[in-house]
């Protein structure tokens, strides 16, 4: 029996004899390899934090004490080590273990993550707390390096560092966050991190000095000789210092009696300590620890080989994109692009290779991206800013505030627009419709197919106001690639016409409904009107008007919550117009969408093309009387 | 003629003998204080920044140099100095001048603003495009120390560390946002103010120390001789200096020669710099010096009592909410309540004074409240998280991600929702029942009255769940009080039954309905169903169907934008259901909203009552093909 099976719940870790700690770690590293490789998921952040996690669980009491992991993507071992090692096969499937923490999966996640940076204000939230509350139970944030970047983080280390309760917080310092790190911060960490000293400095800690095996006053003689004063005063850890936060490090994060004896000093401190650990990411998988951006979140892969084993199959809409802005950039030299962290999975690489001086990454730190980019619009340029759906959110008041009050011409490039999949709830790309048609001034499209987005994200980068464009996670379609009448503001698009209903659908869904209309009028004679909306906001009413005057059936289709979302704004219109059809809104339900592939959700969820197709036929023939066949 | 009167373009104050800027300095005070104290406006952060202002303005060339005010309320004397003297009559009132920078007002003003903790972002943004179209200009961000606990301002510095162009940050230390400020860089730059030293410190600046008449190298070999090398070690600006901004001060902010100086000398390092200037709240006018926080924000005043001269006409919803939340606190250990630097603004001071181990000011940081709420809320607590509408936008992602997925018992107490008034389109609350309403599980409420805002502040605090309660600025009304049906989740409240039309009002929008519903009933003998929604998520579709039954003109009415709002769900819901009666909408326009008495811009919108009783008519005439009256 492997070390790893006599841990079933946890705690189990602290039998394990400590001389056994790293068989355990590498077992728990080659189990992570071979799980990952199958079920895809974030491999290189995982393989990083075995010892430390081991650590943290040798060191706390699980349930009772609580465990707050930042982003959360990085919880593998802590899973592994909380009953859940059977269930890794199901990963991040449909109705299978999640990829990040879950109170409803266990009592030892003690709070559903999934974005940057609100680890410490919720363990702070949860110190307090208890403290108010008369408990007793350690509270423990770990955060990397790269989730630092986010201005949450800072807000809640300028409150930690007023309260006098315990609270640790672990700066997992991997010098990454999914790509390479940036800016002020980052560039701090590695000056301690590269001081080749490995130090513990701290007056209420001296006496904790003499218990590890480190330098400690000696850094302070080391610095007053040292040549340079100034310079020397770059001391590790003064930056949380100086926010009220103790700081204990830089240790190393694969030395587990280190750490281990760290965190035990440490909860004898009185207020909030953090501790800075180094840890390598994508440690002990070599293809991992060789390009560890690659590997930071995988599908599924061939573990001799490293490669993929997910088949190619065409271009996804983040290619096309990705081309698309360099074309765009070659001739426009005022079109600038912003990223938050992510440069590969946006597809801004490209650009950043051809025009480095007119690429950005502001780390994760959505705010201010958003609103940088309207400073440099301010002044000339047209910046193309490109984040997910799901971390748009963070910026919808700069938005609001930065951009579009001044009308400035900012596109937002939104990838991850609707069901994204696997990573679960706290990534599903769902309310962008609702949150941004609401913008005054904010055009907002989605694009039918991969022609589409091209044609859109020429004409937002040539329209001198706020932009965004919204589409979807995956391959882009080139269907109804014969339908490319130019990009006109606020006008939808007719591709077909028909006398038994209308179909209006947002971005992919045009396919879908085009597609469904071809069926049901191949196996039923029906003929169907199909629009491309194209514009969200404004809508095209003219159209609409036009289209429910000769059709009394009217669907709309988008892959959004109802609430806020395209549909309403058509009925509130239709109703008020005085149309007295039959309407259907065909959308997400107003819920949080759980995980799996896409496709599973949609079926989940009747959103797939066979469900819709039904739902349309039905409507249909109610209210035409046809005969149900 | 005084000084202030040769002022009349930008620039005219380079014209001033240099001997004559106290006295100019002293002119500009007395005339901020005679005009806001007719007008309102902000008062105490201007009088703070007259000397900075007109060193500023000494220092740079306007408008082709960019100064950019964090916030910008205090951009006051800017104003005055860019040949805005005239207009300060019609400061902050309709069709006047904004209380802000405004791109439209003057080329002067580089940028709107008016939430906290953008400027250096902007800074950032304008500095980057600056370079890349090879421009020379200057750029200077002014940011408040308060401003400086948002995590923007932080993101933003993390990424000014990178740059290599020129940017200058002048950090205006008052030792206040609102009121008081909080948190580990507030005690930081605290540390820095009381260390006695006025110091410049940097080895890039060695030969710039000789220049201005305050210590230098002197400081490091203090430092080595001190008796605790590593308390020493809280040198004036390391924090910056470690996120690669070069740190110069602090110095005096009412010295102008000092700051011109200083400013000349920054401007010539590579790099941003940042300089930490030392300012007064209030200064030159005693009530403000002693009150800073009373004179933030005025109404009109007397100016040599300094007491208010607006007349006091009932309780507010503000007061309203103060007593009931300190009243529920008392009999219910586990309400904490939570505050971004606005105790008194939300009326939490109470609370703070009754219970003040349960009440958090985090400082202008909406982003944490609500996560940290998030984690107090998980553990067992039931925060009240008390934010103005316009601000809470900053928060929209956690709410999401932190509150709502997991159903945390956290309750949003909104103020300021609807129209605003004076401090115009970045400060109107009007996106809240857009961006709130598609929350999954989230309960969003807005109440008719006083009484109701009591109730449904208990019924939240009892539910164990999110919810959020929006009410507007300024008085609660006391009508409609017979109508006290208790709060039940999701459930509407039906104030009055009639047959010619029903009329869905969301909160303050009832009490106006149902005078409108008594004027034209006892006019022309209308009668009305007047239907409070109490709830705008989940919407009552129960009572609308009811009432749909019955009735073929309907109406409903909010003081929120149009797209995404409380009509919009209601007429999908009666368009899906096959309502073919007529149907209105009276909400706000899908625009921003300037400035002006909250009345003024009613009128202006046609959403006052005289407005929205002759639109119910004329519809309801209409339809029912009564005479056109």
């Amino acid at each position: 029996m492997s070390l790893l099976e006599t841990i079933n719940s946890p705690n189990d870790i602290k039998k394990i004899d400590p001389q056994d700690y790293r068989k355990l770690a590498k077992e728990i590293r080659t189990f992570l390899v071979q799980k990952v490789s199958k079920t895809g998921g974030h491999l290189a952040s995982n393989l990083g934090v075995v010892e430390l996690t081991m650590a943290l669980h040798l060191f706390l009491d699980l349930p009772d004490d609580k465990l707050v992991w930042d982003v959360g993507h990085q919880a593998y071992t802590h899973k592994l080590l909380t009953g859940r090692r059977q269930d890794f096969d199901s990963l991040r499937q449909y109705e299978g273990i999640s990829g990040f923490p879950k109170t409803s999966e266990s009592d030892c996640d003690s709070f559903n993550t999934g974005h940057s940076s609100t680890s410490i204000s919720v363990a702070d939230g949860i110190a307090r707390a208890r403290d108010l509350k008369h408990e007793k139970y350690k509270v423990v944030a770990v955060i990397g390096d790269g989730a630092l970047s986010g201005g949450m983080a800072y807000e809640a280390l300028n409150n930690a560092g007023r309260i006098k309760s315990n609270m640790m917080i672990v700066l997992n310092d991997n010098n990454m966050s999914i790509s390479e790190n940036v800016g002020g911060m980052a560039s701090y960490l590695g000056r301690i991190r590269t001081s080749s000293k490995y130090t513990v400095l701290k007056t209420k800690v001296e006496r904790f000095l003499d218990r590890i095996p480190f330098i400690g006053p000696k850094i302070v003689r080391a610095i007053k000789k040292s040549k340079n004063s100034i310079k020397a005063l770059v001391v590790p850890g003064m930056f949380f210092e100086n926010m009220g936060v103790t700081y204990i490090g830089p240790i190393d994060g694969h030395n587990i009696d280190l750490m281990l004896k760290t965190f035990k000093s440490a909860s004898e401190l009185d207020g909030p300590v953090l501790i800075h650990v180094i840890t390598q990411k994508g440690k002990g998988y070599k293809f991992a620890e060789n390009d560890p951006s690659k590997y930071h979140g995988v599908g599924p892969f061939d573990c001799s080989t490293g490669r993929s084993t997910s088949v190619k199959d065409g271009r996804t809409y983040t290619e096309v994109f990705s081309s698309k802005i360099c074309q765009l950039g070659r001739n426009n030299k005022n079109i600038v692009t912003v990223t938050a962290a992510m440069a590969d999975g946006t597809g801004l690489s490209a650009f950043k290779k051809h025009f480095p001086e007119r690429f950005f990454d502001v780390g994760i730190a959505e705010e201010h991206a958003v609103t940088f980019a309207a400073g440099m619009a301010s002044r000339g340029l047209h910046p193309v800013v490109a984040i997910y759906s799901t971390f748009l959110q963070r910026a919808y008041d700069q938005i609001i505030h930065d951009v579009a009050l001044g009308a400035l011409p900012v596109t937002f490039a939104i990838d991850r627009a609707g069901i994204v999949g696997n990573d679960g709830e706290t990534h599903q790309g769902i309310f962008d419709l609702s949150f941004l048609s609401h913008v005054p001034g904010l055009l907002v499209m989605a694009p039918k197919n991969a022609n589409e987005l091209e044609d859109m994200l020429e004409f937002a980068c040539s329209y001198d106001g706020p932009s965004a464009i919204r589409y979807p996670r995956g391959k882009a379609t080139e269907k109804l690639s014969d339908f490319r009448a130019p990009i006109v503001k606020g006008k939808s698009e007719i591709i077909k016409r028909g006398h038994d209903a209308a179909l209006f659908g947002v971005g992919r869904m045009v396919k879908v409904l085009d597609e469904i209309a071809a069926e049901l009028s191949e196996e039923y004679g029906y003929s169907f009107t199909i629009v491309n909306a194209r514009f969200v906001s404004p809508i095209d009413y003219e159209c609409l008007d036009e289209i429910a005057k000769e059709c009394d059936i009217i669907f709309t289709c988008e892959e959004n919550v109802e609430r806020g979302g395209y549909g309403e704004a058509v009925a509130m219109h239709l109703l008020k117009s005085g149309y007295t059809g039959s309407f259907t809104d065909l959308a997400l339900p107003d819920q949080y969408i759980v995980q799996g592939t896409p496709n599973q959700l949609r079926d989940s969820l009747e959103f797939d093309p066979v469900s819709l197709k039904n739902r349309i036929k039905k409507t249909v023939d109610v209210h035409k009387n046809y005969d149900i066949i």
